[in-house]
């Protein structure tokens, strides 16, 4: 069984940086909680650890590679978290981890140092026990992931070689709940998109002038307003096109392993959904895309009315994609739909702020059955194989350029209030989350590194993984 | 001629105050500012000041009453401000005036302490010249005419007896240009609503959930986009049923002496328009009723991309409205109409923030034969007669409450910036404002109390008024 007070010790230390990435002046607090971090994983017994630097902040890489025949997995997480506000929601300082009951709180519990630590700390107990490690091992920590990695694909394209690996591992996703564990194997790829329209110089009195002008403003909405059909389809020509139809026997499986609609609704807060006709909300927002105005920019926001017409207003949109819809393409399609629909008295500017791929894992992948395995012992239970309506672009990125596939293995759950206040980490599984690294490298090392290159990578493909929804795990 | 260096002094520092009525922390430098105004005018020779407290900002009284056998005007204006944003477009700070050419720029040159300077220049001129002024003088100046007039109801109610006067006049509207006065003897209402949305229970991640909700967001631009049809008509059901028809007199002397569909366009810094078909622009702005989107709030508003579906969202609706249309009635058929095409997953609130109902003054009343001699000694052209899209709260609730007309002798220019960035005043036009006050005052000072108790004031109505049209004056 692993030490909890030996394991925990180190996590609260970690949990007390203020690597808020997004904060521009938490730079030097990211760079010590990076060279932190680097001692500690010097200190469990890792090699070659090295803080790099980049654009942004610093990449923490360390091996250990004393296994020449046996395959080598890299391990990614990131040490940056979600800002911690708003500050007066927390029991407790999002900073100063505190334990109450069964939990350890504070900002980054779960995302993602706790879920980083379970692999630090399974290694750690490894190293210490044995003074080896059944297969080699790389880390791979960044500190810039809540704000979309934007120095990753670099960093990934420069330390290519240094970085090779049978598969990464990536602990930063749910589980259903403490007694049912899951791997992700798909993500939506994402494209975030900036609509800006203008009309006349400046902003007009709505008095002198309502009546007279096309009210930016009123064009934007009536431009949102064309994104949708009544049906809950997205209306831009072609997009739906290249969208994978997913087999009878994976839907089977979502239906009978995934959320259903009822729970989906409970977590969301929603009473009425909407979804596309003929699919459940599992699969509206996991093999379905999705077109999301996530803020609009124009007018007067303060309290009481203003009699103003904007000259200028904008309006922020995220899609969510599934295979095999490529970002690039989408985004020429949305970009020629919203010119066609945009009023001629209004100029449309649109920038592209940010794509990632949708990538799906093959269920195939030696790595998915050894993560398979070690869930089940670590948690007594077997995994159930998730899709995911998120994106996490270190995903794409390690298929892309390293060539590898991720295998998601996370031990965060529904509860644990990523992203929000009062942010936690269930210790008993964080607990069964060390165990079950462990137990994952040594899956890993039964094998030899060739049954790894034997396999392909899907490329953002559904296909391939079929036989697994028909009987092989389930 | 009025002496530059003189006048300028005061109106630079009372331009100075922050006196934002929008905002409610600004209420001490408001405060300030009345005590200021009220120096001031004590300063000049008026009698019997005071700052009068009501539940908002102060109202600033003061009377010159030395003349009891010559009428009494009563001099309306507002010290309070539009707040100053965006801020980064402004030239030089808001509250700094600054002489550039032939111009002031600040927050409130034009609107409304350079226009109501125009009056205080002229009296304090007159007095320091002869201490005594031609006619009865009395001041009524509120801080609260950007947030729609409050407490003005109550306070006109108050001290009906004490603000008895013969007419009013109020100096808050435009120009046609430098060389060409305009007395404006008619005025939209305004009736400003907000409405808010509500989807599930907090925000939530776009990616988790995106395609599986109605979107507030989504909802509220799709409610927007069904206000106006194609063709620029409000789409909501009886909204025109009491729109009075103008007489073909008056619409051909707006078309001869009004703002021409180009001088509207230009003046807007538009190319293309967008009005009711079948009437000219100047009518659209005037004659015609319209709604203006004028702020959108909802959703992630910082730079680059947030992965949001937001829980509440809501816009800021401004109709102006125009004989016959009552406030009260606009606001049922507007409620009614966007509770009838809200989508049902979202819920709807709709407050209603202020409403004033439009007003037309008589063009036989002789207050409106002195202000048109006045306006044609001071700039040497006499003015034209026009119609305003905008609203002025108060001109209703003199006719309503005083039982008097107001004469709208307005000295901004159609390119001041009201309510925009770079606000400013022609020093010129300045000037000759106030030349046309002192004017004005001598000739109400040649007629008798009771030619004016002998005319009744039109309520809200475009009758009487086509004698005017028709050759009484043009």
């Amino acid at each position: 069984m692993p030490d909890m007070a030996a394991s925990l010790s180190p996590l609260l230390r970690f949990l007390r940086f203020r690597s808020v990435s997004a904060h521009a002046g938490s730079a030097p607090e990211s760079a010590r909680c990076a060279d932190w971090l680097a001692t500690h994983l010097h200190g469990i017994g890792m090699q070659s650890v090295r803080v790099v630097n980049t654009r942004g902040n610093p990449v923490v890489v360390a091996e250990w590679l004393d296994q020449p025949a046996k395959p080598t997995v890299l391990i990614y997480g990131h040490y940056d978290v979600q800002p911690a506000d708003p500050l007066s929601e927390w029991v407790s300082p999002p900073f100063e981890p505190t334990i109450r009951g069964d939990h350890v709180y504070a900002r980054g519990a779960s995302d993602d140092k706790g879920q980083l630590f379970t692999h630090v700390c399974a290694i750690a107990q490894l190293l210490r026990a044995t003074r080896r490690l059944p297969a080699n091992v790389k880390f791979l920590i960044e500190g810039e992931e809540e704000i979309g990695s934007p120095n990753l694909a670099d960093f990934l394209r420069e330390y290519r070689q240094k970085l090779a690996a049978a598969c990464a591992v990536v602990s930063d996703t749910l589980m259903i709940g403490p007694d049912q564990p899951a791997i992700t194997y798909a993500l939506r790829g994402s494209l975030d998109v900036e609509l800006e329209l203008t009309g006349q110089r400046s902003d007009l009195h709505s008095g002198n002038f309502g009546g007279a002008l096309y009210n930016p403003l009123q064009g934007l909405c009536e431009i949102v307003a064309k994104l949708y059909d009544g049906s809950g389809r997205i209306r831009i020509p072609g997009f739906y096109s290249h969208v994978s139809k997913i087999s009878e026997a994976e839907r089977n499986y979502m239906r009978r392993f995934g959320p259903s609609d009822a729970k989906i609704l409970s977590e969301s807060g929603t009473e009425l959904p909407r979804g596309e006709s003929g699919f459940t909300l599992y699969e509206c927002t996991t093999i379905r895309p999705a077109l999301t105005i996530t803020g609009i920019t124009g007018g007067y926001q303060g309290p009481g009315p203003k009699g103003v017409i904007p000259a200028r207003v904008s309006a922020k949109l995220n899609l969510r994609l599934v295979p095999d819809q490529e970002p690039a393409a989408i985004d020429k399609l949305l970009r020629e739909y919203l010119a066609s629909v945009a009023p001629a008295a209004l100029r449309v500017r649109i920038t592209t702020q940010k794509a990632t791929r949708p990538s799906v894992v093959s269920l195939c992948h030696p790595a998915i059955h050894a993560a398979f395995s070690a869930y089940q012992h670590a948690f007594g239970c077997p995994p159930v194989f998730l899709r995911s309506g998120g994106t996490i672009p270190v995903v794409d990125l390690l298929q892309q350029i390293l060539g590898i596939p991720a295998v998601l293995m996370g031990f965060a759950l529904p509860d644990d209030g990523l992203h929000a206040p009062n942010e936690r980490m269930h210790l008993p599984t964080f607990l069964n989350g060390i165990a079950a690294s462990a137990y994952f490298l040594k899956e890993v090392g039964r094998t030899t590194p060739t049954a790894f290159h034997h396999r392909t990578v899907d490329h953002a493909r559904a296909s391939n993984t079929s036989v697994v929804f028909t009987g092989a795990y389930v």
